[in-house]
């Protein structure tokens, strides 16, 4: 993760792609999603959907899991130049989140962040607060999922 | 799930209950959000959020499976009545999510849904569409989770 006086408004990162086959798409609904479109191929097919269908939380999950990964590279290349490593904060929440497509049994979807705004936070001074769009993108290069995102980064040199 | 003309603006159902765990908080974000917050206890205690807390979108994920749960009771007991049952659509996507409070190690929480807004829609005669508001509150009654769902539900009589 970089630190607050490191971003800027309009970066954009490759978060990193992941392929929702049959059997994770059926083990994440098996967990948190089981409704009939997301267990059964038959029943995807006479669905809205048309097919096999990832649940839309399991999207989500997978683009956090990418983007945590995207900050681990991002402190482990930091710690190797010898930088100093930014540690995020939480996260109050998002808005907009989108499925805009559905994500079928077979599909990649790649998975973008870009910053869409950034302040100083008002209240906490070691904290500046970032806004980005995530999306993904499917194979056929179609935009199946969005979401705005908001977080804190720490601000260079500027300890709690 | 009820059909739409069974829906009712302020209507308001408890979903169900969950003890976020230990083990299941670490299960998730080992799966999905590995942020060490959300792996280890000590680094939780040291972490603004005072403790091991579970992953945002394990909380999403928990009251998703819920609401499934309950549509699913919902049907059977229209079924056990001899009603004709409603199959609800997809969800385009929801607002406003917020982690207003985190969620820790041994917490328990209790979803809801309140019926927002309700109407018909205008390029699919045979559905709904309806907002709810989801919420989860702790065992301390502390309002932890809410977000603005958006979903069609099909309504009686209109066959696609």
């Amino acid at each position: 993760m970089p630190f607050y006086e490191d971003i800027k408004v309009g970066q954009r990162g490759e978060l990193g792609s992941f392929t929702f086959t049959a059997e994770l798409i059926k083990k994440f609904a098996g967990q948190f999603d089981p409704q009939r479109f997301h267990l059964d191929e038959e029943e995807g097919r006479k669905s809205l959907f048309g097919g096999l269908t990832a649940s839309g939380w399991h999207v989500a999950a997978v683009c956090m899991k990418l983007m945590v990964a995207y900050a681990q590279r991002h402190a482990r290349h930091a710690a190797e130049r010898g930088d100093e490593v930014a540690i995020g904060g939480p996260s109050p929440g998002f808005r907009d989140l989108r499925w805009i497509k559905p994500v079928l049994a077979g599909d990649t979807v790649t998975f973008f962040s870009e910053v869409e705004s950034l302040r100083a936070s008002s209240t906490r001074p070691e904290w500046g607060i970032v806004q980005a769009r995530n999306t993904g993108t499917n194979q056929r290069g179609e935009l199946v999922f969005s979401f705005l995102a908001t977080g804190f980064v720490p601000r260079r040199n500027a300890k709690p």
